[in-house]
C-alpha cells in the first residue's frame, strides 16, 4: 500500500477503505508518512469529503492510536458531554452534578485550554483547595460513590489527532466537516464514556458561525458515534451573544452555584435541563425527556443538585463554604459598569468580541504559557432583547487595573443598541439523534 | 506575509496577487517554507484552478528562481520547440536541421531524461563522435554559424519548478493544468528562446490521453508564453500509435536520416513539415504557413535539410559517414519479426505499451543510473488502418537477446487486428495561436 495512491483515490472522489484509512494513520503517528503527503490528503478531504463509513473508520484509527480510557470498573451508563465551545460557557460546572442528582455517572476527563476564559480545571480552581491530580483509581472510586468526578486529562490520548490537528492548523484544513468531527470524536471516545451528548454552537461566538454548518458537524458526530457503539445525540444551541451573564473564571463558578440553586440566568438555565435530560434519558436514569427534565427541575429547586455540587467539590479537596458564600470566591480589585450610551433595545452582543475584551482583562489565555487571572471578567446585565435605558449599566467589567478605555471601547463596538423592536434569539435550534 | 493565508485564499477560489505567488516561490526555493504548506497549496490549486494571470505570474517567478540563458548573442528570433513527449519521437531530429534550413536559428539545450527512448542527447550519441560538450561561447558561436547547435542542460535552472515538480510528483498533484503548463513553460522561457511551438500529444501514448485536457493544456501554455512576451502556439497531434516507424535510439536517427532526405514515414514528415511550417513563420523566415511548407518540403528533397544535418553532426565532432550510410549505427545482433496472427485490418497500436516493450528491450532508461542500449527497439511495418495478412510481420524486433516471450507477447498484446474497416486516425487535432 503506498499513500501516494490513498491522495490520488480520495482527490478523484472515491470512498476510501478501512486498510487504507488505518494504514495513513497508523504510519503518520509513527512518523513513517511525511506530512507534505498528509497535508495533501487532508486538502484532498476538504474538497472531496468523506463518506460515513470513512468518518467512522478515521475516528477508530486515531482512537486505536494512542491510550483508551477504561470506565468499565464504573457501574451504569457513563455520559459524557462536549461542547463545541463559546463565550461564557459554565454549561459543563452545572451539568455534572446535575445530572449526577439523577444518579447518571460522570467521569469527565477536563483539560485547561486556551480561549476567552480558563477550560473546566481552571475555574473549579477558582474554589480553594479544589484539584484534579488524583489517581485513576481515585477518580473510578470517587465516581462510584458520588456519581462525579472530574480528573486532569492524562495518558496518550489520540496522538493522531495532535499530530493531524496541529498539521491542519498551518495548512488551511481545518474547517473540514469530516475533519473536524472525527477529530472531536476520537478523544471523546478515547475517553471512554458509553454515550455522548453534544452541544454544538453555532453564531458569531461559536466556531460554526452559520447554522447549516453546526448541523451537518453535528449530523456528522451523531453519525460517527453511533457507527462506532457509542450512543451520541447533539444539541444545536445558540452563541450569538453570551450564553449566560459571567465571562470569566471565578465569576462562572459564582454563576453556576446560583443557577444550582434555581436562581441563574435563564437561558443557561434552559440550556442545561434540555442537555441534562438528554443525558438522563440516554443514561437510563429516566424514562422520557419530559420526566427527566421536570425531575432535574425539581433538584435545582430542592436543593439536591447543589448539594450534590458541594459533595463534588469536597469529595476534591474544594473549600464548600465558598459554594454558599461565592463572595469568597477570588475577587477583582475594580468594578466598573459600563454605561448605555442611548436608550433602546439591545439588537446585539457580538460573542467573540466580549470573549475577547475578558481575554484582554486576564481571563484567558493566549499562550499555552499565559497565567490566568480567575478573578477577573465581565457581567452582562442585558442581553439581546432586553430595553435599556440611556446610562443604564449593560455589563459591570471586573479587573484588576484602572487602565480600562481599550477594553471599554471594544466592548461599546460588540454591542448594538436599536430604536426597532428586537426579539431574543432561540436558545435551542435543533436536537439531533442519528 | 503569511503562507497560511495563501493557502486559505487559493482554497476559497480567490485570485492570487502577483506578491503572493513570489513571495511563495521565492520562500519555497530558499527553503524556507516546508513541503507541507506547499503540497496543500499545490492541492488546492488542482482544486481551484489558476487563471490566466495566475499562472503567467507563477510561471515567471519559477524561471526568476534560478538562471535564465542569454541568447541575445545569436542573430535572429530563435525559436525553440517542445515535445510533451511521446512514444517513437523523432521530430526534434528532423526539425532542428530542417527549420535551420531555411535560416531559423535553433539554440537547442536537450536532455537525456528517462522513458521508453533516450533524450535527443542519447539519439544523436548513436552518431559516433558526436558530443554535447561544447562551452555557452561554442555553442552560440556555432548557432550563428551554422543555424543549429544542440548543448546538455546547464546551469541552475528553474530550482523552483524542480523542488515543486519533486513534491508534486509524490502527492497526486502533478495531474494539474495550471502546473504542468507553469512547469513546461518555465523550463522554456529560461532557456532563452525568443517564440516557443509546442507539440502537445494526445492519445494513448501521451500524457494528455484525452483531446479536450490536451487542447485546456495547450491553450494554457500559449496563454502563458504570449503573457510573458515570448510568441507561442501549439500543435495538437496524435499519439493513439507511435509516430513514425521507428522506437530506439539508433533506429530514430536512421529515421530521422531517411526523412530528411524526403523518404521518412508519412505521419512523421507530416509533423516535422507542420511544426517547422509555424517556427519558419514565427522566425520571421516564412510569410506564410503555406510558403513555409512548401519550402521545407523542398529542402527534404534537394538535399538542403540532409546537408544542414551533415554539418550539424559534423560541426560538433559526428562522424557523418553515418548519415550517407545509415548501416554504420549501432546494430542489434537479433532481428526478429512479429507475424500476424490473423488477417484483417490493424486497428489500434497502443503506443504506451510498444514504448514499454521498447523499454523492455533495453531501448530506455527506467532509473537515471539505467545503461541505454543505442542499438534495440522495434520498427513497426503496419499502423492503424493498413490491412494485414496472416503470418505477415507487424513489426521487427532489434534484441541483443534471444529471450524475447515476454516483449513478444506484450507486443502481442498491444497490436489489436480487426475484420472491420478502420480509418487511420488524423495526425493534426488543432493549432492553437492564442
Amino acid at each position: 500500500m503506498r499513500m501516494y495512491d490513498i491522495i490520488e483515490k480520495k482527490r478523484d472522489g472515491k470512498e476510501l477503505t478501512e486498510e487504507e484509512i488505518t494504514f495513513f494513520i497508523d504510519g503518520y503517528t509513527k512518523g513513517e508518512i511525511p506530512d507534505y503527503q498528509v497535508s495533501a490528503l487532508m486538502m484532498a478531504i476538504y474538497f472531496q469529503d468523506m463518506t460515513e463509513k470513512e468518518r467512522a473508520t478515521l475516528t477508530t484509527a486515531m482512537v486505536e492510536s494512542g491510550d483508551q480510557i477504561d470506565l468499565s470498573a464504573i457501574a451504569g451508563i457513563k455520559v459524557d458531554k462536549h461542547s463545541t465551545g463559546g463565550v461564557g460557557d459554565t454549561t459543563t460546572l452545572i451539568l455534572a452534578p446535575l445530572v449526577a442528582s439523577l444518579g447518571v455517572p460522570v467521569a469527565k476527563m477536563s483539560g485547561r485550554g486556551l480561549g476567552h476564559t480558563g477550560g473546566t480545571i481552571d475555574k473549579l480552581e477558582s474554589v480553594p483547595g479544589f484539584h484534579v491530580e488524583i489517581t485513576n483509581d481515585e477518580f473510578i472510586d470517587l465516581v462510584n460513590k458520588n456519581k462525579v468526578a472530574v480528573i486532569g486529562q492524562s495518558g496518550n490520548l489520540t496522538p493522531a489527532d495532535k499530530k493531524l490537528y496541529s498539521l491542519r492548523d498551518v495548512t488551511a484544513t481545518v474547517n473540514s466537516i469530516p475533519l473536524i468531527a472525527s477529530s472531536i470524536m476520537s478523544k471523546k471516545i478515547a475517553a471512554g464514556a458509553d454515550a455522548i451528548v453534544l452541544d454544538v454552537k453555532t453564531g458569531a461566538g461559536a466556531f460554526m458561525k452559520k447554522f447549516d454548518d453546526a448541523k451537518e458537524l453535528a449530523k456528522a458526530m451523531v453519525s460517527i458515534g453511533n457507527h462506532v457503539g457509542r450512543k451520541t445525540m447533539a444539541v444545536i444551541s445558540d452563541m450569538s451573544q453570551p450564553l449566560g451573564n459571567a465571562i470569566g473564571n471565578s465569576l462562572e463558578v459564582k454563576e453556576a452555584i446560583d443557577t444550582l440553586q434555581g436562581k441563574g440566568p435563564r437561558d443557561l438555565t434552559e440550556l442545561c435541563l434540555t442537555l441534562g435530560s438528554q443525558m438522563a434519558v440516554v443514561g437510563n436514569k429516566a424514562n422520557s425527556l419530559e420526566e427527566a427534565k421536570a425531575r432535574l427541575e425539581e433538584n435545582l429547586h430542592n436543593g439536591k443538585a447543589f448539594e450534590q455540587f458541594k459533595l463534588f467539590l469536597a469529595s476534591q479537596g474544594g473549600d464548600t463554604s465558598v459554594a454558599d458564600d461565592p463572595s469568597l470566591l477570588p475577587k477583582a480589585s475594580v468594578q466598573v459598569s459600563l454605561p448605555a450610551k442611548q436608550s433602546g433595545t439591545v439588537a446585539s452582543i457580538i460573542a467573540d468580541q466580549i470573549g475577547t475584551a475578558a481575554m484582554m482583562l486576564g481571563a484567558g489565555r493566549a499562550t499555552k504559557e499565559s497565567k490566568i487571572d480567575l478573578s477577573v471578567g465581565i457581567v452582562l446585565h442585558k442581553k439581546i432583547g432586553d430595553k435599556v435605558e440611556k446610562d443604564e449599566p449593560l455589563l459591570t467589567i471586573h479587573a484588576n487595573n484602572d487602565d480600562l478605555d481599550t477594553v471599554m471601547n471594544k466592548l461599546y463596538e460588540s454591542i448594538q443598541i436599536t430604536e426597532e423592536v428586537v426579539k431574543a434569539p432561540s436558545l435551542i435550534y435543533d436536537v439531533i439523534t442519528g
